[in-house]
């Protein structure tokens, strides 16, 4: 029987201003990313961010940004493969210790925005990442994007993956995705973004934005918890996949 | 015999900004309190200055402070102990990650500047910061100041501590540190001061400022490394404790 | 006839945060104090804010803070005059540039959370701040708690002053705010809070939460546009003073 | 006579970090740079840094950076021309406030670090930040690179422009730096560094890295203050200057 993880940004609330519906989706995911501060999140958000992980049994990985809180770490910044291991090495560390407070491990880490995008098509950023992440714990997961240079920087540095895909994006035929300025890369239909990721999880396979069934690893999907539409998609997404099969749960 | 530790505040530079002769004043001391990035301090810096513990065997500490790197975390900032607690457990946890990563483990943890007063003085604060602590490894020692409610504290909640103690600053009958505010708060003479310090790590004793001996316990003797004065004197001190017999070694 | 001024926090979002409903808000209110960047707010919320007060005509002010954007600047900091004196210099400054882009002149600066309440009891604290703003515009109106040292430091420094009063807080018989920790602080009760505001703006009486009438001077009510049930009650409070033959309008 | 200005970066200290000798290098320049608290500087020092100018007689400008003291507002960040223009605005207008403070004005704005370096090459970065300038004050003049898009753009804009040359760099035959990265991109020695300055500013040529003579507008000189070498050099750069006929001014 195939398997799928479901994962959500958590915890970007940060002092007074809150964001996310975070009680209401936890339920329905099995892993979380926890913002680390830099980008969102702060020492009482992450507290009370892996205390409600624990409660609802969703296994917990880091969430680590750039330091640019009002970019939201949405924003591109050239810093250097050691910069961005320093960061995601302060950041995860962080994280950790909420977790430690809490009897907990964390099972994964994921960059968050812009580090993401970047690292997922720069190799030597990847790898400074990656490398800090081994550095701190040789078993933490490296979730990042299906196909790119992130994972395979993760594999060579000697972490495991998980191979992260999206419901409601549309892939080119090499398996990379098409970019949010072209017309069709958003899937905004809930039913077909739902059937997407059914058939990615089930069969690993994806209709291209040309036509074009391609393979893709899908060994977790992107799930959101902004809104109340969000969290409606995510438990149909959810329920599809136990309808079809797929047993849905966390990496480990 | 005798014995005491020699800590000293390190890596407190800050992006382009520099701070502290941290590569002169290390081999002379045993124990390091790392800035931890909310008072002073970066992941970079942090990472360079756990390298250095580790090239001159320093034992390493977290030096948790407030968010307050605009006034260098010396400023009192009115907290909750459970806020406390979390901005130490962010603090030491990403301190952690960079121990680990070079295969290093933690020993203490002493709270920075306004924290360390405030916390000296208000025991519920002082609680909030030890839990903290416990929570993330039980067996950190914590470090404060000799004689107040920030170590009865760490003792309640479970934490080894450290007794720590000034060679420039005048105590009351009671143990306590005479107001800088006050005239004769500070021991201007160096030769004074290191004369005080190798008593109290010696005999455990030093006298008041109202000429009493009173007795003090003496884990470890708080020096500076700022200016080249200052790296002379922690070295005249260093040598004046073993030539009068007293063991320098870190705390465990 | 009487008048008086209704003035609300505004801009208070930061990055990716949304905080207020400053839209709805704005067209009920004659003065509005944005925040500036430091315990909230940033460069394009400023400009959007602005704008917004540009539209609907309202008065702006400077609402500058304490630099602990983590905790809303709602936290004592144990800051010197000179310290406050140029946080407020640097926010009112910053915000003018906003002003001047739309072709307009700040009315007032209003000390936002914590640093109000320490300046409306702290006379070297309040000069330092009046001092500051007297130096960029001395025409600039200091609005601050009725009765308050801060009021009498403005106008010792040549500032003009609004005295600012608050509809749903009781008052000592000296005039000062019953502390929130006591009983009977807050008026929970809209219905009750506008005859209160009423009754001060067009009396310039309040009755104490001892039972006896005082006097109190009424330039300004601190309205709230947080949410739905606030601005509801703003709506209620101006028509309240429209119907009894109050003007509200802004302090020029 | 020819004329030309001799501007230098000052105030890039931070809270209890000092950086460069602003008090040796300002007597022998004409105009300042002050960092606006984004990429370096912070209330108190940008109102010391004020007086200090008043004191020598430098004109004041605004060096505002990217929201990265981390970096020191030296990596590039991916924002919006809009964004770019809000935190100029920011920027400007606190620095404009402290200016006020001393009865001055002032004279110019220059980008730093990778906000220069971005906006020199960038059309559209660079409108955004001079649009924010004219914004506020239409008088303020833009100072950018020699012969780059920016001085374009805020001319454009209707903004006077300054042209800045540094003595120490290459030009490429089109008047562009060579970039850093390529042999022979900087002029290491002080004597040929000072030759090529007092060229520039006399005759507006200099030797391209190819050794042909091109045009190149001189109306200020970048020189640095961070060490006693540096300054030696600004003091032998000015009398070179004086010594060849040059008046050394200020914009204004």
């Amino acid at each position: 029987m195939s398997c799928v993880d479901l994962n959500c940004d958590l915890g970007e609330s940060f002092g007074a201003y809150t964001m996310g519906m975070d009680a209401e989706v936890i339920p329905n995911v099995t892993s979380v990313n926890v913002a680390c501060g830099y980008h969102a999140g702060d020492p009482l958000i992450m507290e009370k961010t892996v205390a409600l992980a624990k409660q609802h049994g969703a296994a917990i990985g880091a969430h680590p940004g750039f330091p640019d809180l009002m970019g939201f770490g949405r924003r591109q910044m050239v810093v250097t493969p050691e910069e961005a291991g320093a960061y995601v090495k302060y950041q995860v560390g962080a994280l950790m210790a909420f977790a430690k407070g809490h009897g907990l491990r964390l099972q994964h880490v994921k960059p968050h925005g812009a580090l993401y995008n970047m690292a997922a098509k720069d190799e030597k950023l990847a790898e400074g990442i990656c490398k800090a992440i081994y550095s701190i714990d040789p078993e933490l997961i490296f979730m990042g994007l299906a196909g790119s240079v992130m994972l395979e920087a993760a594999e060579r540095i000697g972490l495991k993956t998980a191979s992260e895909v999206f419901a409601d994006r549309a892939y080119n035929d090499d398996g990379s995705l098409v970019a949010r300025s072209k017309p069709g890369a958003v899937i905004h239909d809930p039913e077909a973004a739902v059937a997407r990721a059914v058939k990615m999880a089930k069969e690993g396979k994806v209709i291209s934005i040309n036509g074009k069934e391609i393979d893709i690893r899908a060994d977790s999907i992107c799930v959101h918890g902004d809104n109340p539409k969000a969290i409606e998609t995510v438990i149909k997404l959810r329920n599809a996949l136990i309808e079809q099969g797929v047993e849905v749960k966390s990496l480990r």
